[in-house]
């Protein structure tokens, strides 16, 4: 037999995966499925390496993590990387770290795949921006408090805080900020000035995982509790009535039937 | 033996799965996890009757679906017997379509088992708000296109369009309209008295199944699309920039292109 120096060409082919939010059971079965086709994985920093054993052992596995301070590939790298490997290999899963198309720039991959005739296709992953609320039995929505909710994030291209986040704090949609932990307390302030100082907050820190932090409070609150409990990256932040429905709330909700009593 | 017809009381728990947006493989690990351990399911309209096939074959299997003129069970007699399953058999998996908390009246329930002290977790689903577009390549976020997403519903406890459907269209968020279909010539008129006439727009029905549609095009004939392609429900829409991003819109760019030459 000689069939083992043969390098069987495969048809190159990529496939974006959304991982979900941490916990590695939230990720899809069709996902699953992709993975276990794997030639190659590219997975991001927000991507539990345990879904990595759901790929063949003789897959190729990289690294192409980037977080806030730690570049260590461009998005101009990752799209190298992921046609080369296609080209080369086959079947390319790009693993990503919640929903690739919830600020996960996974347009801009399928589009540079497409530029190069390799047909790429996506499969949608639960979105932290929903489930992270969702599993501190926050409801992005609920009759009598929000019809609607709003995602925006926290860190633009640019470094500044986005415009929507000004247009968000006047609406009433339920707003939930990802990526914005490092500007909460300027962020807590556009909620400030539009007289929001007593809207439900609440701060989630690595939601669905086994270090899950949280603090529930009001913009007035916030910030200082966010402090005082060492919430880092990677955190969202949702200001919305619905936060008031969390158990950690009613405390909050009695002190101030207390305090608005007194002043009557 | 006589163990056949002693009946072991069972822990009641209830645990809420997202079961995504219609395509079975789109729900996840841990939903399904949860299926296998089920002593009843409850399911809704939206839910893919193959999923049921995950849940134990003694598993009581029942139909509690909701759908515009089809309301077979009101929301308090789905507690009411979600409740009452779990008091005698044990382990209730609500098997919901989407995600529990996106319109889905998901925490309704959790707090009526909580009345009780019945445990009840969540499991998150994939959202068809993000998901439904993704499938067709519309990203709800695109660097330069959109830096936020606002979902809405279409269709209030009022049976009035929400206010926050008025708030969305000013604003510069990828706006996502779910049970809007019905709705959708008033809805399109509210984005058009802002002016945005030009706003490329998408209709989905039954996304990620078989029998996916979908129409493109532009706030000015969106409507007139959805009706000559005989869009029904269930059916999202879209408003927004990223919505050009889709491979129909293409043609549509060059079409304004050309009036745009001649008007010159």
């Amino acid at each position: 037999m000689t069939t083992k120096n043969t390098k069987t060409i495969k048809e190159p082919r990529i496939t974006l995966v959304g991982a979900g939010p941490g916990d590695i059971d939230l990720i899809t079965l069709k996902g699953l499925k992709a993975l276990k086709t794997a030639d190659v994985v590219l997975y991001d920093a927000l991507v539990s390496e345990e879904l990595l054993e759901y790929a063949p052992k003789r897959a190729t596995k990289v690294y192409v993590g980037k977080r806030s301070g730690d570049h260590t590939y461009s998005q101009g790298a990752v799209n190298k990387l992921m046609v080369d490997y296609a080209m080369n290999y086959g079947h390319v899963v790009r693993l990503k770290g919640g929903d690739p198309f919830v600020f996960g720039r996974g347009y801009e991959e399928l589009d540079y795949a497409a530029s190069y005739n390799i047909p790429a296709t996506v499969i949608p992953g639960i979105s932290s921006s929903i489930a992270i609320p969702g599993l501190q039995q926050i409801p992005v929505t609920h009759r009598g408090l929000s019809e609607s909710f709003w995602v925006v994030t926290g860190t633009t291209a640019s470094g500044k805080i986005s415009g929507d986040v000004y247009q968000a704090a006047k609406s009433n949609a339920t707003v939930v900020i990802l990526m914005g932990i490092h500007k909460l307390a300027e962020i807590t302030e556009i909620f400030k000035k539009e007289g929001k100082n007593k809207l439900p907050a609440a701060v989630i820190q690595s939601g669905s995982t086994s270090s899950e932090k949280v603090v529930v409070g009001i913009a007035d609150t916030i910030v200082e509790l966010a402090a005082e409990n060492n919430i880092s990256s990677p955190a969202l932040i949702v200001f919305g009535e619905v936060v008031s429905l969390h158990p950690k709330f009613q405390p909050i909700r009695e002190f101030y039937a207390i305090i608005e009593g007194q002043q009557d």
